[in-house]
């Protein structure tokens, strides 16, 4: 496939796309116009075209877009198909949480182990992994090569850890935890979770709809 | 405080401004000029003016933001001091996470409340709340009217639960559910966290970031 070059918001825009095709999908139904494309996206149906166009010419004008096809190159260009390999450093409620509730392998990712430091809990089983003590961390990362890790620890730790990781080879990580990775990292594949953030922003919203109504 | 209209851009930000101002006042900083919270925070000094400037005169040219004053006034016009009343709809891994892992206290909520459909877990303690089953919900809501809930229950559930839930008062959604909330109720504050989506857009960036060195 070619190496389009896309923009942010075309990429952030994307897994909802494909999140979207999958469900049509899963309905049966194989074409779609790009308007009810569009309306079932909250966006304009041009706005549609344009994103879809950045990846070159998907759909034809009067037959929409075959679903499978855009829902297969989609995935494709998102990388879900390279399964890569993650470990997931936490083991607490968040991180049993993210290991049990989030399809990795539909997502693109292998998980291959699960760390954490407190001995009572190492040996448990997650998702079928036993949860390591992060002293092996080491030698399992040189044994395995993982590619990526989950940080599901608190701020205070993931300084720490995170430089640990690097110098064993991870590439990327997806954070939960507060602590400012990308300037620290800044040339690393780098997502953040901040749930607190969305907590708040969710709080501001509920303020500001209550202000309206007085 | 009056009250400000502020851009969607700025309300972004001010979360993260809030934790940053939060660690600085944690280690007794008083005072930080514009620059070095632009360093901190990845913006630029002007950037940060702006936007504080957006809810009236903070700091003074040349002496800086006082630190506490700022981190209260955002916390103020965050709401986070509102304290509105949250149930959370799913014990499952994820709600139990969400409930044991976040400080909603601090974030502008009470949770008064944890349910699930599960006869199984009802009764088990989570941060000191027993689960109750999803059939007392009606009663509960009647009797506590909580303002918001918090949606830890699969896509498939949540179109139900959440008209049950607007019927009976609750004035926004912290969802966690990849049900599209918002074209459904697109006057109520709706705030999403769709950890698959953020999953799906790590695997490009990783994959992005391969193909550079390729």
């Amino acid at each position: 496939m070619p190496n389009y070059k896309v923009s942010r918001s075309v990429i952030k825009r994307l897994p909802r796309y494909y999140r979207f095709l999958g469900e049509l999908n899963s309905k049966n139904i194989s074409r779609i116009s790009s308007g009810s494309l569009a309306e079932k996206m909250g966006l304009t149906a041009s706005q549609i075209r344009q994103d879809l166009n950045c990846f070159g010419g998907f759909g034809q004008q009067g037959y929409g877009y075959n679903v499978l096809e855009l829902y297969n190159e989609i995935g494709e260009i998102l990388g879900l198909n390279r399964h890569y390999t993650a470990i997931i450093i936490g083991a607490g409620n968040l991180g049993r949480a993210i290991t049990t509730h989030m399809a990795f392998e539909k997502r693109g990712f292998q998980l291959i182990g699960i760390f954490d430091k407190k001995e009572s809990i190492c040996g448990q089983m997650i998702k079928g992994m036993p949860v390591r003590h992060i002293s092996g961390l080491d030698d399992f990362c040189r044994s395995y090569h993982p590619k990526v890790a989950v940080l599901c620890v608190p701020e205070s730790e993931a300084s720490i850890v995170s430089k640990q990781l690097v110098k064993l080879g991870i590439k990327g990580f997806w954070n939960f935890s507060h602590y400012d990775l990308q300037s620290e990292f800044p040339d690393l594949p780098i997502e953040n979770v901040h749930l607190s953030d969305s907590l708040m922003r969710f709080s501001y919203k509920i303020k500001e709809q209550d202000e309206k109504k007085d």
